[in-house]
């Protein structure tokens, strides 16, 4: 405790936190991890400086370092870690638009929505789009190299990132890349560090690439009798265009998100479909004309056609309820697989038949223009027998996505709850040179230890 | 002498070569590199096995390991080593297109206009397009992360690299990532390899994505009295809108290209802007007029615009031409060097300052929609004083890009020929953290020696 006392105070006043109540707080993030950790500090940096102090203690100490932003993981990536330290950017939020440049220069815990709300002030957007943007953390968007709705026309978070700042595990602070948009001098380290989740460095800085708004979509909401048939129409539809949002609800998520929140979506749909195109001029009239073709091919019942904005982003705000809507039913396992577009058919019945051999409810939405899905895995907290059915369909998942060739985790990051999996996706090779790229970078394996290795 | 014969022994006929005549033409790539060594042999791998088979040689005997694509790169990346081999990927050239899932999987000595063909066929299109698009391999430009003329739309070849499959320095072959487009399992080692230049390991099959066919461009090409004011009409254009082309020539630049094959560009002109528009219906007009209305308020004296394909790939084409035409006026020094996008009317200033105070000649096109430039250094080969002015230009132009917190290398590659000025770029801090990442994959530091570090 002695080590404690001498972090407490070579920092100002209020920064580092050690009562038991406020560490409690900082225990689990979204995921609500079971495996979390109790701290014995959490450090809420105000600056880069800071951080550098909280690592240099942690690296002589050989104290375990957990970064966290907003905590609205989903994989448990900032579960705390038991006699370790949690380092909260979340009082780090400084946001400035270069509007010349066409960037934004971003502290870690700016959040999402906050990004785009300065940006928007210029004319300028930025695309990453989780369904949480509202309430994460641009820092943990990094850290995940996260995604969501407009990735399937926009791309990623790691599209976005021009340059970081980053805190290494002895307490260096690099800059790496710049407000230039191409530079090729040196190793890729700006991407290395995206998608990283805390095990290599703490971002302190991002450098985030803006692009001029979007113009308003047109939204297109079709019925189908079966996931399958909707992602049928997917796959047809990405043969030939890139529409701005192409996802999915199934029976299950329409009927949660009716119960939560009644908007009028057809609870007897088997799935819906909810496309944009957000093209240009009377591009934007074809290409949902190419989505409705392809859409009544694969046998749609139903289909609407707004071009009111206000009109579509109820459909929109809808899929967006899908996690809290089926929350409410009970305690959720959630899951992120991916798959080749061509595969999503399978990847979706495949969820479908692991969910009637464990009988357990998993409502599923997809982004599904990407192949990404979120079977979302429901269970009574308390029963037994219900959780162990979930976490077997949770395990049978990722082992599914597997075997066709996809991925366990498509946008929310391995985090603690999929590690067990993932040198089933990578293979002993490929973990063996990441590991040695973390052993390089964090020779004491203070930085987030437990999550992804 | 003994070693090389295990190597000769362990290849089929024919893979590894040792005469001296084509030792002699696998030292330099278009850089000519002053500092190329000679190799003791040149492998030309058929298959992936191939490529480990040499490398663990190579590793056991601590031979350096040169890989080379087609040889087209401009920085010395492929320059040999004296006492290594060259390993040539030349002829690993298959090409499968898999058009449901919208991918190329494609052998690294494969041609970018292969890449581009094959993908056609299925109405799908590879967007990166270096000017040496139908003579450089993908493998080099994944290695140098290759950019070209539609990057300021399209973006650069990471962006669509999906998976790699590499060698590793002790022979061991890794397949990361994988026809999947979102995935996040794992650190991004895709991404770390991209743009690593050989330096950590060898890549032997690339996952490609491909987007469908973009629509036919219109073209406007503008003529101004300086580069300084097209370089302001770019700046404008950038606030609003990302053109599917944005390049610049100046003056000498179109003066040569005139001298080498007429194409009837103005020879008075202080630069030419040439800006394509491929968006889709009526948005290309409105595009184009965007374009035109910021070219005539930055001063332009002249705008033709071209709804014609044909009309406008003849003005892409003398853009093209570039290299080869100011190649026909003595030795060439080719930079490539970027800034973000407002500062290129500094960076072109600067350059022009350069060329005066050393009295060289320095012909100038740049991708300007992405602030990326090619300052292309002339000197007389044999004239010592003018070699002398024209290194001295180039190291003064690196700086200059520095000093306005750019890039040494926009698309090219450090290679051998930048990298003492990539410590000035990247600081130390930046340097060890580089150093640390290479010690951890390749210990021994077999992999093309010399380049980038």
């Amino acid at each position: 405790m002695e080590a404690l006392t001498e972090l407490v105070e070579s920092l100002p006043d209020g920064v580092v936190v050690t009562d038991p109540a406020t560490l409690e707080n900082y225990r689990y993030d979204w995921s609500r991890d079971t495996g979390a950790g109790t701290p014995v500090a959490v450090v809420r940096a105000e600056d880069a400086g800071q951080v550098q102090t909280a690592v240099r203690w942690a690296a002589s100490y050989g104290v375990p370092v957990v970064p966290r932003g907003a905590g609205s993981g989903l994989s448990g990536g900032a579960s705390a870690v038991d006699g370790g330290i949690v380092l909260s950017l979340e009082r780090m939020r400084a946001i400035e638009i270069d509007a010349d440049c066409q960037v934004a220069v971003v502290e870690p815990g700016a959040f999402n929505a906050e990004v785009k709300v300065a940006s928007r002030e210029h004319g300028l957007w930025y695309p990453p789009d989780p369904s949480s943007y509202e309430i994460c953390s641009i820092g943990g968007n990094v850290a995940t190299n996260a995604g969501g709705l407009c990735c399937v026309k926009y791309g990623v978070t790691t599209d976005y990132v021009l340059g970081l700042d980053v805190v290494l595990a002895d307490g260096t602070l690099v800059t790496l890349g710049g407000k230039r948009i191409k530079d090729v001098a040196g190793l890729s380290l700006v991407k290395l560090f995206v998608g990283s989740e805390g095990t290599l460095g703490i971002v302190t800085r991002a450098i985030l690439r803006l692009v001029p708004m979007p113009l308003p979509a047109a939204t297109l909401v079709a019925s189908f009798a079966s996931v399958v048939a909707a992602a049928e129409a997917v796959v047809a539809v990405r043969r030939t265009l890139r529409p701005s949002m192409m996802e999915l609800m199934d029976r299950a998520t329409i009927n949660a998100v009716e119960d939560f929140a009644p908007r009028g979506l057809d609870r007897s749909a088997g799935a819906l479909l909810v496309v944009q195109s957000d093209a240009p001029g009377d591009a934007r009239t074809a290409e949902i004309a190419t989505v409705e073709a392809a859409c009544e091919a694969a046998g749609a019942t139903e289909i609407v056609v707004t071009d009111d904005p206000e009109e579509g982003e109820l459909f929109v705000a809808a899929r967006r309820a899908a996690f809290p809507a089926v929350e409410a039913r009970g305690a959720l396992l959630l899951e992120d697989v991916g798959a080749a577009v061509p595969l999503l058919p399978d990847l979706l019945a495949a969820v479908a038949e692991i969910a009637e051999r464990h009988d357990v409810e998993i409502p599923t939405v997809a982004h599904a223009g990407d192949g990404n899905t979120h079977p979302i895995i429901v269970y009574t907290p308390g029963d037994a027998d219900s959780e162990r059915r979930a976490r077997a369909a949770f395990d049978d998942i990722l082992q599914a996505a597997i075997r066709l060739g996809g991925t366990i985790t498509g946008e929310h990051g391995v985090g603690r709850t999929k590690k067990a999996a993932l040198p089933d996706q990578l293979g002993a090779d490929v973990m063996v040179l990441t590991r040695k790229i973390k052993d390089a970078l964090d020779p004491d394996g203070i930085l987030n230890p437990g999550a992804v290795l």
